[in-house]
């Protein structure tokens, strides 16, 4: 067992009910022992989904079933597990996806098409559908509107702590809620496999408006943060929209009564997306890298990720060490725009570095002390346009390799 | 200091003498005590020369020195250092590259426009051109051809042992030699930098077609290793013909007298790639990955590299863990063509996966036979078409975090 991330919060924030959905979660020994490892979640009549999944080349068996029941736009169900990706499984694959969608459909009277799965965990081994069949009728008797923090244990593979959050925001003056959970660890493995999140709202949000909502969010939150740059067969972001509450339907994305809901969505995906990095596998420190001067925001946006998933400068952050010689490296590997003569590079508030050369009145002491913050910030300025991008990681450490070093078995 | 690598020689291989080329080794005192730290190398008139080098959109000074006058394609002097790459070191830095090749034209009486520069080590430090010129009237005076194993070590940074090769081959019935020295570690970073190779032979060949021999050469071998998936500021590959050998000189790329050279040429290089691969950082095992049935070469090295490069595949090898599913997942997130269900799977000669799933005579103990070998080949079928590449890559162990993660000071 993994140590507990520093950065694991010291109490879990209470999550209020979401009217229009019930859950349980339940132990089917798919692959732990003592632990529960599914989650079921039934919504309401008239709920909408939207979903940002991999963009991987060989998704699971439930992202392609996700992908392809988006479409439809709506859900009535959700059915998540942990110790089992279902990647890689070929036609049993699919076999089990379509098995496991018809007995929930069945259990919960709605269409297979009606219900979205995920599923998380070792990568290769086939998932036998029977494990959910067993324990679907007793799961489906204990549906609740809560606790959250359950769903949210139920999803874990090696995250050292829950994740949930929840926001509530008012449209025409009634208040509406945002709920979600999430998983993370290492971006992708068999034995740790992958990052899902799942939101609900009670707001009444046609799908495709849920669609643009949902996908612009996730590219500041969940598609600005990298443990390993392992992109996973089964990263699954999906978001349930039940319209229960009393507030006429949102059907055009251009509608002025989002602005504080699009805000609070921002926030709770960038909440969770964040404690999905600062529980990345054997992390010690959180860095968010921002890069500020580039030609454009997607320009930005790589130069920052080719310094976060940099193993020079994870490491170094690990060592505390103020190394802006890697982060130039990292800068110039990515292949975007710079000019080494006009960049800058700040560690915290320290300018390390300026016009294309050590800071004149560069500080190692200075620079060392924001290295041994437990959240690093590395600032990069291109200086040459207006693109500015923020994406966070955490530190590459010995326990990383440690534990993703060890046998399987 | 280091571990020495499990995969250095037991002795260093007799590099003979090369017409038309001289060199000697100081201790120029830039970081390193106790040790040579620059290399000196005279080279008759009439050499031409050829490069590859770094495309980082950062280049050190040297670099940028290189790529303007490897234009001329003539050569008559080569200066490198360890301790120091001069790089991000801005005016500062362009100075002393100036300063440096002026210095070394005057004592050596050729132009500066004909000697070569690379520096290796310490990125964001000035480097004064007063070390270089304080010992080089006395490196000067001690030019003489040999031993090359000398050369090797005065470039070494991190570098648990010297790497040289030579061949020789015959061109028109004439033995022509080629020698060679590298230097690698982690692919870059301030306290280990970069990878560096000087290659010379004695035959006559027209620097256009130098160039092309080598851009070929490097292609397969250099362009084909990775250690950590960083790119250095500082990648400099230089190869200079003496023209020494009595043979009619070569000008046409097509020459069919180049057939053996041009063999010998791949194969020391590779040579020369592979102890570089199998002296990095912290490592244990040296890692072959083999993509085939790709719908091209450059998408079979593309996704090649993105399992070399992949965290938890290097740390599956130094775990031993036939973790074939972290397979899956680097070819998935490389972005190039392939198909989940007719991608098959070897561990050494064990077929682990086939058309989408786990073999189904899959041996968990052949698997890991192949993993506990010193040398591990990854080879993957992607059944699409007939590209294929095979690079080289180490583990990622404890011990590379260990080395990159300590304070520089």
């Amino acid at each position: 067992m993994a140590h507990l991330s520093p950065f694991a919060p010291v109490s879990v924030p209470a999550i209020p009910p979401l009217a229009g959905m019930t859950f349980a979660t339940a132990a089917a020994g798919i692959k732990y022992q003592g632990r529960t490892d599914v989650l079921l979640a039934l919504f309401a009549p008239g709920t909408t989904v939207a979903g940002v999944l991999t963009t991987t080349k060989c998704p699971s068996a439930p992202v392609e079933w996700c992908r392809e029941h988006l479409a439809g736009g709506q859900a009535r169900a959700l059915l998540v597990n942990s110790g089992n990706a279902n990647a890689f499984t070929g036609m049993k694959g699919r076999e089990t996806v379509s098995a496991s969608a018809a007995a929930v459909a069945r259990t919960l009277g709605c269409t297979p098409a009606e219900v979205f799965l995920a599923s998380t965990g070792v990568i290769g081994e086939p998932l036998d559908p029977a494990k959910f069949e067993a324990v679907l009728d007793d799961t489906a008797a204990r549906l609740s509107d809560g606790p959250w923090v359950d769903a949210a244990r139920a999803i874990m593979t090696t995250d050292t702590f829950p994740k949930v959050a929840t926001r509530t925001v008012k449209i025409d003056g009634v208040p509406v809620t945002i709920n979600g959970i999430a998983k993370g660890a290492g971006m992708i493995a068999p034995n740790m496999a992958t990052m899902l999140s799942f939101i609900a709202t009670d707001a009444p949000i046609a799908a495709p408006v849920l669609q643009a909502l949902l996908a612009k969010a996730a590219d500041a939150s969940f598609n600005a943060i990298t443990i390993d740059g392992d992109t996973s067969t089964s990263d699954t972001l999906l978001m349930f929209a039940t319209g229960q509450a009393p507030v006429a339907p949102v059907t055009e994305t251009g509608d002025r009564r989002l602005a504080a809901f699009r805000k609070a969505l921002a926030s709770l995906t960038l909440e969770l997306a964040h404690s999905v990095a600062k529980d990345g596998e054997g992390l010690t420190k959180f860095v968010a890298v921002t890069v500020e001067g580039a030609t454009s925001a997607k320009s930005a946006k790589k130069i920052a990720f080719s310094i976060a998933n940099s193993p020079l400068v994870k490491t170094a952050c690990a060592g505390e060490d103020a190394n802006w010689g890697r982060v130039v490296m990292a800068v110039g590997k990515a292949g975007e725009p710079a000019e080494r003569d006009r960049l800058s590079i700040w560690f915290g508030d320290v300018r390390v570095a300026v016009d294309g050369a050590r800071d004149p009145d560069y500080s190692e002491e200075a620079a060392s002390a924001a290295m041994k913050k437990p959240e690093i910030a590395i600032r990069v300025g291109l200086g040459l346009g207006r693109g500015k991008a923020t994406v966070w990681t955490c530190d590459l450490t010995k326990e990383y390799v440690a534990i993703n070093g060890d046998y399987r078995s």
